[in-house]
C-alpha cells in the first residue's frame, strides 16, 4: 500500500523535538543509530532470525549486569517488571522487609499492598541511604521475612545506597534481594555475579539508551531456586516462570516489542563499543563536575548520598519550578526534570534533576549548567556568569 | 554523543526484511510513514506536547472502536490488556463465563485459572463460532456467573463470532461481556456502542499497523461503573482503575512507550485517512478472495464461520509446513504463518494463514495467492496455474 496518506503536520515540531536535549533521568536521549533501527521493517517473532536477535541481546545484557544468570526481557515499564519479580519470588505466607526512601521504593510498598503481602517497612528520610546495618537489625528484628525490596538508585532523591553490603548482609540472612536497578543498571558500577545480588530490575529508557517500553529482570542462582517452587501470587504475563521457560529456548511468552528488541540491541552494541568501565566513568565524571557546579551556584544538593547516575538540586527560595523549566526548555533548548513527591517528602516544584545516563556527555551537561546559571542569575540569584562550568571544569569535565 | 560506533553489519538483512510481504496474523505489516515516527527523537512525557499526542490517539481511538467511552492504552502485549480486563472487572468472589474455541479463547481461561478464578468453562470445537443461543443456555444454568470471556475473531482459527446478537444476550443476564477483538478491531466492523459491548481488548500490532507493544481496553458504561467497585482480585500495573485515572487526565500512570504512542497516532491517522468502513470493506475483500482462491485450489478452510481478518486452509497431504512457508519466504519474500495448537486442537504444522488486517492489498494478497499457488504445484498438488488468481479476480479482487 502507498503511504502518500500521511500528511506532513510533524515538520514543525520534528525539527523542535531534534533540537531538545533530554536531561531527564528517564526518557533519556537515544542515540541516531537506535532510531535508526526502530525505523526498519517488523519482522515476525516466531523465526529463527529474531530468535537470534533475541539471544544476542540477552548475551549482551548478561555482560551489562556481569551476570552468567537469566536476565528476562519483558514488555513493559520498569515497575511491570518489578512487579514481576515481586509476585513471582514471595515465599506463600511470607513477610517482605520493602524499604522506602523515595517515591519508587514507595512505590514497591504499594504493589505488595495491593496484592496483600504482609510487610516490615523500613522508611528512611528522603535523601539518605539505607544502610546495610539498619537492613541487618530489621532482618534480625523479623524472622518470617523472605524478600527484601530495595531501590539501588532512588530516582525522586538521587541518591544511591551501598548494593555491595547490603546484598551480603541479606544473603547471610538467607532472604531474596530483589534491587530496583532502573536508574543504576548501566550508569554505575553493580557486579550482579560478583556482589549476590539476587535479582536486579533495569528499564529500558535509562542509561540502556532506548524510548520506554521494556524492562529487565535479572536472576541469580537463588532467585532461579525460588521460581521452581509453587507461585506465591497469581499472575500470568507477570509469572517470571513463564518468560523464564521461553528466555531459555532464545523465545518469549507472548508477542513482544519487536522493533525495541531491535534498537535494545543497537544500544548494546554502543555500550559494548564504548567500554562498560568507561560508561560508569563517563557518568561519574558528569555527576561529579555538576555536584560540584551546583554547589558552587550555591545550590544545596537533595542527597546526602548522592548517584552517579543523576544529580538533584534544591531551587533557591524565589525560583518557580515550572517557569524556571520551562525557559531552560523554550530559550536554551535543554529540558531536565522537576521533582516528585511521595509520602517521604514534597519535592514536586522544589527541586530540579538532572541525568547523567546514557547518550550524555561533557558538552551536554556543561550546556545545561551554563544555562540554569544564566536563567538563575535571571531570577535575581546573585552569582558570577562563568561559576557553573568553571568549578565543573575544575572537578574534571572537559568538553 | 556522536553515533559513529554503529556498525554496518544489518545492511543485508535490512534490504531483506525491507522486500518481505509480512502477512502474518500479527505482527502485521508497518507502513513506512509509521516506521518514520518511530524514528523521532523521543520525548518526554510528562509534558503539555505528550498529553496532546496522548489525548488526540485517545480521541482516534474512540473512533475506531465506535465509542463514547475510554480506550485506555496499555503498554505490553494484547494478553496484557485482556489480563488486565479480567483481574479489574470480575466480581469479588464470582464465577466466569470462559468461552474457548481456539488458542487465545483457552489462554483467557488459563489467566483466570492462574488466578485461581472459578469458571464455567464452554469449549466449542475449533473452527466453530460459539452461538448466542449457547451462552444464553451457559448463563441460564450458571447465575452466579458476572462476567463472560469471549473472542471475537480467534485468531488460531481464523473463526469469527456474531459479537452483536452475543453482546444482546449477555446484557439480558446482567453479566458483564469482556471481548477480545485483538483481531478484529479496525478489521471487521465492531459497533461497541450501538451494541452494547462491555469490554473491547484490542493489540497495535494487528489491524492497528503497529509493531507489537501497546494493547487497548475500551470500557462502556457497565464496566465503568464496576470498576467503582473495590477491585476483586490482586493487580497494580494491570489494575485498570489506575489507567483509568490517568486517562481522564490525558497522562498514563506509568512511562509508557512514548515512540509507539507517537507511532500509533499516524496509523490511526492513515486509517481515518482511508476511511474506517473502506478499511473493513478492503479486509472483507481480500478475505473473500483468499477463500474462493483456497476452495478453487482444492483447500480446505479451517473455519466454518470465517473472520475477514485472516484465512486459514489446511495444507493438502504431503504438503509440509515448515518447509512450505520457508519456500514461500526465501523463494517468494512472503511470510505467512502456520498453525497453532492447543488443548482443543492440534493445528501447528497442519495449517496455514494469511492475514487481511492492517496495511495488505490485492497485489499482497494476489501475490502471496499465487505464489502459494506455485509452491502446491511444485509439492505435486494437481493444479493448473493461474487458478487461485482467477478465482480471487472472479471473486471481486481487483489489483
Amino acid at each position: 500500500m502507498s503511504g502518500d496518506s500521511r500528511r506532513n503536520r510533524y515538520d514543525h515540531d520534528m525539527s523542535d523535538a531534534a533540537s531538545i536535549r533530554l536531561l531527564t533521568p528517564g526518557p533519556t536521549a537515544v542515540p541516531e543509530p537506535v532510531l535508526a533501527e526502530l525505523a526498519r521493517p517488523v519482522i515476525h517473532h516466531r523465526t529463527a532470525g529474531f530468535r537470534a536477535i533475541f539471544a544476542d541481546v540477552s548475551k549482551r545484557l548478561q555482560r551489562l549486569y556481569r551476570t552468567e544468570g537469566p536476565v528476562l526481557t519483558l514488555a513493559g515499564s520498569g515497575t511491570t517488571a518489578f512487579e514481576a519479580a515481586q509476585v513471582s519470588l514471595i515465599g506463600p505466607g511470607r513477610r517482605a522487609l520493602t524499604i522506602a526512601s523515595g517515591k519508587f521504593g514507595e512505590r514497591w510498598q504499594d504493589i505488595y499492598a495491593a496484592h496483600g503481602v504482609e510487610q516490615e517497612r523500613l522508611d528512611v528520610p528522603w535523601g539518605s541511604a539505607v544502610t546495610a546495618g539498619e537492613i541487618a537489625d530489621a532482618l534480625e528484628r523479623s524472622p518470617e521475612v523472605d524478600v527484601v525490596t530495595l531501590v539501588v538508585s532512588e530516582t525522586s532523591t538521587a541518591t544511591m545506597c551501598d548494593l555491595r553490603s547490603i546484598a551480603e548482609v541479606v544473603r547471610k540472612h538467607n532472604v531474596l534481594l530483589i534491587a530496583d536497578g532502573i536508574t543504576a543498571v548501566g550508569a554505575i558500577p553493580i557486579e550482579m555475579d560478583a556482589w549476590g545480588v539476587d535479582v536486579l530490575v533495569a528499564g529500558s529508557q535509562k542509561a540502556l539508551m532506548l524510548p520506554p517500553g521494556l524492562g529487565f529482570v535479572g536472576l541469580g542462582p537463588r532467585a532461579l531456586e525460588r521460581l521452581e517452587r509453587p507461585i506465591a501470587l497469581p499472575a500470568y504475563c507477570l509469572d517470571l516462570r513463564r518468560w523464564l521457560e521461553s528466555w531459555r529456548k532464545d523465545d518469549v511468552p507472548f508477542t513482544p516489542p519487536i522493533s525495541l528488541i531491535r534498537g535494545q540491541q543497537v544500544a548494546l552494541e554502543m555500550i559494548e563499543t564504548e567500554g562498560l568501565e568507561n560508561v560508569w566513568r563517563r557518568s561519574a565524571g558528569l555527576a561529579t563536575a555538576t555536584r560540584s557546579a551546583f554547589i558552587a551556584m550555591g545550590l544545596d544538593l537533595v542527597s546526602r548520598a548522592p548517584s552517579d547516575s543523576l544529580t538533584g538540586a534544591f531551587y533557591p527560595e524565589g525560583v518557580e519550578d515550572a517557569a524556571f523549566r520551562a525557559r531552560l526548555r523554550d530559550a536554551h533548548h535543554i529540558q531536565i526534570a522537576g521533582g516528585q513527591s511521595g509520602r517521604g517528602a514534597k519535592w514536586k516544584g522544589r527541586i530540579m534533576r538532572l541525568s547523567h545516563m546514557g547518550h550524555v556527555d561533557a558538552d551536554d551537561t556543561l550546556a545545561a549548567l551554563t544555562a540554569i546559571e544564566q536563567e538563575l542569575i535571571a531570577a535575581g540569584h546573585d552569582l558570577a556568569p562563568g561559576t557553573a562550568a568553571s568549578a565543573a571544569r575544575k572537578a574534571g569535565l572537559s568538553a
